[in-house]
């Protein structure tokens, strides 16, 4: 079945294998009119790239995007958006060792089964490099939202047992640091405890944080498209994605109603507002005006460079050593890839929100046509 | 937008408001030649009804369940299954209150602000009656994964701070407490803590944790399709959740590469299996052999009989105080609710799968036609 | 696979057999705020109820509708509006004859392999009662866009080889005779022609015609979703279609680019006009601001009571006789099925247009919210 | 709105303008173990080639294709197939007239109102070269139909106002002609007619036929998944095509029942055919086993070379020269991307017919995991 498509009316295409000839995105649904250029693409898809730290993998991966059809004169036409990234590493490698095991962590067991053998050259479709698609459409959602005065901020909460607690966090100290992190002091102690694992040949997980602000209220629809529930799917359809909560999240579970409840006034001119934000912005899966509140539980990197007990093709139980460059932490690199899936669900909901009153249809068709 | 269907191949398609007429479900894509029963359907209801004891609201539902197509002479035919539960108890009551206040924690404000309106008679489609079309269909979804040698089990984990060690957890011990905890100490404990809840006036949250086994190797696709990102909207599409984790979960965030990892090893029969199952069944998004197993964190009942402070439609602020019954915590109810959204998941995603191999496919054709 | 839901924003999702408990339909995605009542839905189901003249069956079926959810103090509350109407007529009968028959040009002999078996009590799912859904959805569709200031007209524009010359159609007749004919004379034509086919135990095919005027320009979208495509999927899902044609259709194939091509002109205020419309207000797949034009072939209902030909569940050839009262041409009733499908159709792509453009989505927030 | 994906199960993806960098497809939901090349591909593409007579343009459009991902060592894998056919032609040319000016006949004006201006270079997105991508991911579904045994014939039945008789029809003559009509003697008839049009600087439409055999009986979904439904949509999103009809088609609106009734009839092994096939190989919406039969009227291309009256951006009425080299007749060259559709709407729906039937799912289950 298709299941590299997303979105219902800001629907992207991804495609791509780590090691084809290409990887690539189509983004269909855009509205005509949105600036857009190459350059804002290739910002946000640098900020994936490897081998900006010793805390990335050390490959080069330059991946230059083309925009390809759908921006005519610096704008969107409205038509299909693709973009292309194409692969340069290609050079033939000996993918013995993996093409025969299947790696602990990684998806080879599963995609021999289920489609009878695999790409094998380092991951094939289930690579990393499978986000490049959704960052691209990433960057296109984000101008869509930025345009419209919506913000999204991502970062690194937690590296492994390294969590920067909720009061300490300082915005302008993400870009002091190689890992994300919105506390200086913090990512220092993220970056001792990360040498410990590459020195241990180990990886660590981590918790990547997400706030959108300046939403407007009544995005998202009851009952199966809630707003917690689409960006639950976008973020767990991320690789690494182990879970995800919105706001209070797993502490909402041990709290009390009369603690959970967020308390609401109305400030002197009338506009409604909540005195905390326990809910994470979202009230019956419809946002509520407050800044939404998400975060996202990455695994540690499954490939180590430890011996690791595994299974070959033939089902014989045999001894892997993983070679290769590999980071040991995937969390500051996949920050983006966070920020782009909420962009992408964001902006297909809000899309979908401008139908769901006759008095605003109604104004709409009078305006417009 | 259209936000009460549900799946892709097995669809559900759920309507009505806590204080309509009636509510409901219909199911369209269910295979034809599933034995069905109304007695079936109402057993998953009574599930979720009310009033079994102190712990649930007082309140009388009966949810009397009709099928009123889609079934003939015992058997699905393949066409859309719809299903019905009128509401018993219509009687006028004063909702004045409700009708002119944004309740703490529920979607009275959103959806005021998203309509322009609302049906503002107790919760309307935002209520938790809305779960009675969820759990109908749930009910045809695990007939089918029944038939299918799939089984779901789903239990409360937790209410409020009290939580089930994993090593002491006792399925048999579910029937024996109210709660579906399946371990009598810890239903005891968590009894007493949800009395001083009760004479608080307040609520609790709480955990439920799904685990299922025998579903084959490769159900789920890559990329937007995971096995996990599917379940994730699946469950966080129901009221009260406001968090999703597969596996250890947040836990992975916290872990090293080398105890993550599941180990691989063939049985002597050639089977591969896994030592662990940190990944909880899904590897790269596709069911690897082992059982799926999810938690999902519900947030204390909102309506509490405390006085609150919050804002009317006029936007002026007001106490309120909300009368009536209420479940000082809905995760014993619930529970079912989750096992129904994760049977409705799974079946239309194993019914996704059958395209995924040509040879499959031909010894399809050729067996079948 | 589920197949009886239809639309992408506004969705409908029909069930029902004709001979079950009920039949009915869930609106999923109509705007909140627009005014509805059941007195508005059942007019519509009037206009497909048989028995009104020798021409269509003399089968008592009431149809009363009840609006189960969805509508609030007379307005539609942006939530699932099910409708349901309850089969009367439900007296057991002897169905052997079908029961172990294939009827010729019905559905039984495909329905029995698809599905291995078949609810034969009257056509079950494949009776013409199934669009009591779709004429119940209609309704609602088409209070919509007489809401934005849209017309759909449908009438009979052929029964049989009686077909009426485009010049000689006149509106205001179509309520002068049984057969929806906007011509007086061509319908007393049409009459006699259908009693000459009743005296032989025969049935008339015929064709529809439906006007769809003041769209807006730009409705329907490029590629695969073009308004023309749309209107094909809608119309040819209905039982008994066989063509579908916009504008000149057919006989576009047979002329020259010099006569097909629609002259466009500018009026003194700017406004861009065509000179012709044989394109039927498509181009390109999007709305140009001329009526749509387009009709549907309806073929002879397949029902008749002369000693027919065929085999049975046994494989073996036998005859059969058809008894009941059955429809000689379904033509009139299906108008109103025909302009449901149609008004459904457009509601669903006039709301999704709403996205096409920056500039208007911009103004849309900025307004509304 | 995204609109240019087709497909539930069998998904596709186009993008690409006449005159951008490059056109293209992306096949998701192909099933694995398909073998295909890109010598395949091209093969469909080279069908659609202009200048191969001179009843076809003589621009040179080389249009060669590469796949970049989805496919490992001959087979497909599973994920999605990504398809690239750069535009060779790209010099700048003077499109000043086209840019000012809507085209009688062409999607100008309404692409204009709809995305506020367009892509004005050679038709960009409504261009007769978006089918490229149409016909490329034809290939690969036509290559699955044909490893299940199932093959689709499409050819031209008439040009303009020649139309070869039902009789008539001779598969071995299609290639001896430039026009894919199955008679030689009418291929001359025909060109004859075109030579004139061209000499009178103008254009004709005409109708393809497809004929689908060997699909197995259960193919299609009740109400709206009808088979003709789907097909309906596929072929009428094609730009040119205005009707559509299944069997007897607009015939059968002027015959009676016992005309178009196909009788049931066993042959001495069992196996039910029908004597005729007024219903085009579809009951009830479901294959039946016979041919699946329908035809495409194709308007005439609506570039002429004849001074044309019309309106330019401004609103002002103009005369019209529309110079460079165009199809007096594109009927020929749409044959491959009438077949293309059909092949991807009816392999979509073989995949999704796999779940119909509870025996048949248990037995595959059982079967292959």
């Amino acid at each position: 079945m298709s299941s590299s498509i997303y979105g219902k009316i800001f629907s992207i295409s991804t495609w791509g294998e780590s090691h084809g000839a290409a990887l690539g995105v189509t983004v269909d649904g855009c509205p005509a009119g949105l600036s857009l250029s190459e350059k804002e693409v290739q910002a946000f898809l640098d900020r994936r790239k490897p081998g900006q730290s010793k805390f990335t993998t050390q490959r080069q991966e330059e991946d230059m995007v083309s925009i390809l059809s759908g921006v005519f004169e610096g704008q969107t036409t409205g038509t299909p958006i693709s973009m292309i990234v194409f692969n340069k590493d290609q050079r033939s490698r000996d993918y013995h060792a993996i093409a025969e095991c299947y790696r602990p962590g990684h998806a080879d067991y599963t995609f021999d089964e289920k489609y009878g053998f695999r790409d094998y050259r380092g991951g094939g479709r289930s690579s990393g490099r499978e986000t490049i698609g959704r960052v691209a459409a990433g960057a296109v959602a984000s101008k869509l939202l930025q345009e419209l005065g919506i913000s999204l901020r991502c970062y690194t909460r937690a590296i492994g047992p390294v969590s920067i607690p909720e009061k300490e966090i300082h915005w302008d100290e993400i870009s002091q640091n190689h890992l994300c992190m919105p506390n200086q002091e913090y990512a220092k102690k993220a970056e001792q405890y990360l040498e410990k694992c590459i020195s241990n040949q180990d990886s660590s997980g981590g918790i990547i944080e997400c706030v959108v602000e300046h939403l407007p209220v009544g995005i998202g629809d009851p009952v199966f498209e809630k707003c917690s529930a689409n960006l639950a799917k976008a973020i767990c359809s991320i690789g690494a994605v182990k879970g995800f909560e919105i706001g209070d999240g797993f502490l909402a579970a041990k709290a009390k109603g009369s603690e959970n409840n967020d308390v609401f006034f109305a400030e002197s001119d009338g506009q409604i507002k909540k005195e905390t934000n326990h809910a994470g912005g979202i009230l019956g899966g419809i946002s509520d005006g407050s800044p939404i509140i998400f975060r996202a539980a990455i695994k540690p990197t499954p490939s180590i460079s430890q011996i690791q007990k595994t299974v070959n093709r033939q089902h014989e139980n045999v001894d892997l050593a993983i070679k290769g460059r590999h980071d040991p932490v995937i969390v500051p690199r996949a920050v983006v890839v966070v920020e782009s899936m909420a962009a992408i669900a964001i902006a297909d909901m809000l899309l979908s929100s401008m139908t769901s009153r006759m008095d605003r249809i109604k104004a709409f068709f009078q305006t417009s046509l």
